[in-house]
């Protein structure tokens, strides 16, 4: 029982560590046949057709041999297996589950349907296996899976008939998929792609193993390069993102699909598998901070985990491109600036060298090589060599078109690639048949290739470096900027304006000046002593929506201004709000600004605290341009995310206005992030909107803030 | 010579029309040879080889057979053939056009490579045969070019080894392609994809025959039921757009692939075959108005020609999905969702019809099949049935995985749709090896399946009709709309800002009230006339940037502020400007604005007259948010292209705001429209910046204008 961690709920420590099911010694097969049309009957052949080397125990209560073995009458038979899976219609499962825990079985793969994905019925009959299995600290794995398939261990522990295509090739990506249907699927075409994998894992319901159970294990197994993850809803985030952050450590690359990124899709994915799709902005901010690529399609998140297992990480932003067909390369140019992926620059030394193969004129990045006589295949070495040698290069990409001679080009370029220490490269074999050669070559030389432009370029743009990428870092809390005294207590149930303005002043938010004022006759004093022109904003419990009455009046410029907005807004609020009572006015600086942005906070209940930041004003909805990452962020991260903004420049001098000084403005998401991560018990979401840019200094200064709290519990 | 058209430059009537080269009556291969490794050896193979009917003539001075035909040996003897494909090192190209001209040949296909492609030298070697040819009214087609495949008239003229691979199989798709490379790359994958082609055509560098001459031809073309080119630059785009129109009213598909969309990728078409790329907004807005559609992959490209070819046009926005896995449908969903597609809706007769068959709370679109046992295969007829009857529905895609009797369920699905008069349908099929079987089933059915999501989404998205297209027709001018009088005359070469009011005007367009004056004391007097508040501009013939120096002065509340301003302008002027002298001022209306458009207006070089609308500001170009389209467009043309703005909620009454006098706005679009294109030999561009949306009113208010005019010729 080596390092299994316990499960909330379990009764007793699990019998079995899940890399002992990822490779169990022995397997029962509960409903073994020698009919390959049935479940049970697929299922025995396909787990000894591979070579797996434990023990397999049929059982089948009518015959004493089934496939060629031994088989035992009842699982009663049976005695501690490592792993039974059952082939058994789900009416029959719960008593199974039982004679299986009895029996000392480790863990259960139930490929059967029929339960939690069907409704309240389904919940209940797979509420009542789980109870039996854990009292017993018997794992299960499903159900309404496809099952584990363990190349390296030559076992197929499913029913999926994609695993008769051919032998287990072992390889190093792990994938672990919710869909059953999915895992095969993809298992199948990354076979024909030459993609090969350490284990596969379909989990199902995850009624007790869930994925990151297995997520864990693939960042221990050093049989795994690279982990890849379908995911329709996760069961706990906050284990995911810890173990994000231990394969980041591991330097172990993180791949993830997940469904219901859109609210359609996210519709579709609840009626799949009652999986709640979760926020997916937040998602993709943790998956940031923790290192996870998302990719939104499966076969193309392994495409890029066999570039990644080949060749390791990608070391610079540029791309250099080779083809036979200026046609191709255009094309490619185009798709790759669609995405923000550039070409590599040549350095003078690389240049140089690419000259001496290429027409002058022509010497640069992307190179169109032409028709080269057979003669001229050995150039094809010096291309790749300038290229290999100039530091801006990340990642090779070559665009296969028929030219005469293209067997010759692709067996030049890809040997001169295959050397070690070369730079990463991925082919695109456009042709359909009459490249089958080529494709075959690539292969044999180990060399990534894809069949269409679309895969090329999502693989680029994943693997290439972002340019715009947070410095990855755990933010260090300043040392003057320690969580302030109380902070925790200081907002009510439901906060007003004030509350929140003081809470954001103790933790060092600039805001602008205002004071609470009773009466006219105050307000003007006011008014004197934080200096004209000031605003005036109503007070009153009643009051939702100031500025839709008019209650909030601005620029005004002088005393008299002040007192005739103080009985209109009197006026206003007593005419059109029933019973509405002004208790009184706020007094606020009128702050003439170059800029408005706004700062968010929230604590997602799924992926815990958060900060944005982005341009305000009455466009945001319609032309949102904000950013979210997750808290907390230090001043040089807060930096990042100002710079990604698409108005970014108008904080940057943009046509002669004048900046903004944006490390004040990036310390205010600084510790607003600090606040948000502080207060992640209490506080649900708060923002400052406006936060704006003061014209003349640049400096920020928060308007109007809000905070809403998170409900009991 | 039957109905050939003129080219410009032409000495005569050309000897052949296109459709004779299209499909000759007899070759001449001259350099023909029987050694394979020749491009001389494999082009009178692949021409011999598939069929072809008509006389076939080798060219060979020391053979009297080749590939067992007579041969002749020298051009001189052949006598006027259709067809001379020439295959012959470069710098023999020119004798032997010489010899063709005088031999009567009627066109000649020149594979070699060599001519403009490589700068001044291969252009004026270049022009030498163009002039020859022209001289003698023979055609070319080519240099630099891969031929022509002619599945019908079973001719493959082309020295590409992707003919080796099977027969040529006649189909209904058109294909025109400048660059060879690509042409037969997308022919040999197309045909693994059982896309069929009625002729494929690449043009290389253009000399003579050029891409609308085979576009024409394929518009008349009875065979031809779809044309798809691939295009790096047009050589006559006016041309192009009469033959897209033409082929709109023909109800002939057009599909283009067009490199240099980007910066980066147009420099690169650039050098590789001269190709202007053009202004690629504007090409999009002349492929709307034509109704030609753009596809960023020419692979895509004939995937979706494959579905146009064999269901026609998509009739409803909605698509219904069905797969056995939910897994599929949530990725499927979430794609579509991407970009912009959505479900089709069920009406309650199909809603009930699917309830026959479906779980009750399942009964929806997506179908999410799950595992049904074969005795169920015949409830998917009914379910394909319900989509068939739903109006909404404008197309069924079903994407597969694997499950058990996974091609049974292909089967039953394909079966019911084959049917005459079902809906378009499009599969994915998205396993490797292990669905090879449902693959052949689909070519079987003649159902169009692809590979990859990302091809299905191409595909549907272009399928399936916009939602926001403009109303389809050419506008009518309003009677009332007449050209103005002199209108032509009415700007100078240099136009100043009032010359470009006075012609808006003439137009009808409503601009903010503005006198120009020489002194403070007029201007006070103008101010009065017009209502204060106003707006003092400086007018200077030395002043470019007027708010630069503070030359422009905002909300003159009275005649104080007027006479202030006046002399804060004219000291800015002195003092920051070199021998500037004031002219006098504008004394222009202050517009209390609620929003702020722009309008634009361009005689694109290439493109002709095109008309652009969006919300301006500081941030038009961080942040764009323009539509653009061919100009003159009507008022409901106008409205639609409103509509497209990200921003248009801000005309529409967003979040309680007033509304824009929507139909003022389009009235003001539409007469810009026909300004630019009454003017089309005389202004190069226009625009109305801002068109501010007057508060209280909502009525359009053009406050600066500006215009450049073409340059002679």
């Amino acid at each position: 029982m080596d390092n299994a961690s316990v499960s909330p709920g379990f009764a007793r420590q699990p019998r079995l560590s899940v890399a002992r099911i990822v490779a169990p010694g022995s397997i029962a097969v509960v409903g073994a046949s020698d009919d390959l049309k049935k479940f049970g009957g697929r299922i025995i052949h396909y787990v000894t057709r591979n070579g797996y080397r434990g023990t397999v125990i049929p059982v089948n209560p009518r015959r004493a041999e089934v496939a060629g073995l031994p088989a035992v009458p009842s699982i009663g038979h049976l005695g501690p297996v490592d792993v039974a899976i059952l082939a058994l219609p789900v009416d029959m499962i719960e008593q199974a589950i039982s004679e299986c825990a009895a029996a000392g079985v480790g863990a259960c793969v139930i490929v059967s349907a029929g339960f939690a994905e069907l409704g309240a019925e389904g919940v209940a009959r797979q509420d009542r296996i789980v109870r039996i299995a854990r009292e017993a600290g018997m794992r299960l794995v499903g159900p309404n899976c496809m099952g584990i398939i363990n190349p390296h261990h030559r076992m197929a522990l499913t029913s999926s008939l994609v695993v008769e295509q051919g032998e287990l090739l072992p390889g190093n990506i792990g994938l672990i998929s919710q869909s059953g249907a999915l895992m095969v699927s993809m298992y199948d075409r990354a076979c024909r792609e030459q993609i090969r994998f350490s284990a596969c894992v379909s989990l199902g319901n995850q009624c007790d193993l869930e994925i990151c159970d297995f997520f864990e294990y693939m960042i221990d197994d050093p049989l795994t390069r690279v982990i890849t993850m379908y995911v329709e809803g996760f069961v706990d985030t906050g284990r995911f993102a810890e173990l994000a952050r231990r394969a980041q450590r591991a330097g172990k690359p993180v791949l993830l699909t997940k469904t219901g990124r859109t609210a359609a899709g996210a519709e579709a994915a609840r009626s799949h598998t009652a999986s709640l799709a979760g926020n997916y902005r937040a998602l993709e901010a943790l998956c940031e901070a923790t290192g996870v690529t998302i990719v939104d399609d499966p076969d193309g998140m392994l495409q890029l985990a066999a570039i990644l297992a080949r060749f390791g990480r990608c070391a610079a932003e540029g791309v250099g491109i080779v083809s036979p067909s200026g046609g191709a390369i255009g094309i490619g140019v185009d798709r790759l600036s669609d995405v923000g992926i550039r070409l590599g620059r040549l350095d003078a030394a690389s240049q140089q060298l690419l000259g001496t193969v290429m027409n002058p004129s022509h010497a640069f990045n992307p190179v169109d090589l032409g028709n080269r006589t057979t003669e001229e295949m050995s150039q094809l070495r010096t291309i790749v060599q300038a290229y290999n040698q100039a530091p801006d290069i990340g990642v090779i990409f070559v665009i296969l078109t028929t030219s005469p001679h293209f067997e010759q080009v692709t067996l030049a370029l890809g040997q001169a690639m295959a050397r070690t220490g070369g730079k990463p490269v991925l082919f695109l074999v456009t042709p359909g048949a009459v490249a089958d050669n080529c494709r075959t070559l690539l292969q044999d030389l180990g060399l990534p290739y894809v069949d269409r432009m679309d895969d090329a370029i999502r693989i680029l743009r994943h693997y290439v470096p972002r340019a715009d990428a947070l410095p990855a870092r755990d933010a260090p809390r300043p040392a003057s900027w320690p969580m302030p005294e109380g902070a925790g207590r200081m907002l009510g149930a439901r906060p007003g304006e004030p509350e929140v303005k003081a809470l954001l002043r103790a933790y060092g938010i600039p805001l602008a000046q205002e004071r609470f004022c009773r009466t006219a006759d105050d307000a003007v004093e006011a008014a004197r002593a934080i200096g004209f022109p000031v605003v005036l904003k109503a007070v009153s419990a009643q009051l939702v929506h100031k500025s839709d009455i008019g209650a909030v009046k601005l620029r005004l410029a002088d005393e008299a201004a002040v007192r005739r907005a103080w009985s209109e807004i009197a006026q206003a609020l007593s005419s059109q709000v029933d019973g509405a009572v002004l208790d009184g006015c706020l007094v606020a600086e009128m702050v003439a600004a170059q800029s408005e942005l706004l700062v968010g906070a929230i604590n997602d209940a799924q992926f815990g605290p958060m900060i944005m930041v982005g341009f305000g004003g009455v466009t945001v909805e319609l032309v949102p341009d904000t950013q979210l990452a997750v808290a907390p962020v230090d001043t040089e991260q807060a930096i990042a995310l100002l710079r990604r903004l698409k108005q970014w420049p108008l904080l940057d001098g943009y046509r002669g206005m004048p900046k903004a000084d944006v490390a004040a403005v990036a310390e205010v998401v600084s510790r607003v992030s600090w606040l948000i991560a502080d207060l992640r018990e209490q506080v649900a979401e708060l923002d400052i909107n406006p936060l704006l840019i003061r014209a003349g200094d640049g400096k920020p200064v928060g308007v109007d803030a809000r905070a809403a709290m998170l409900g009991p519990g």
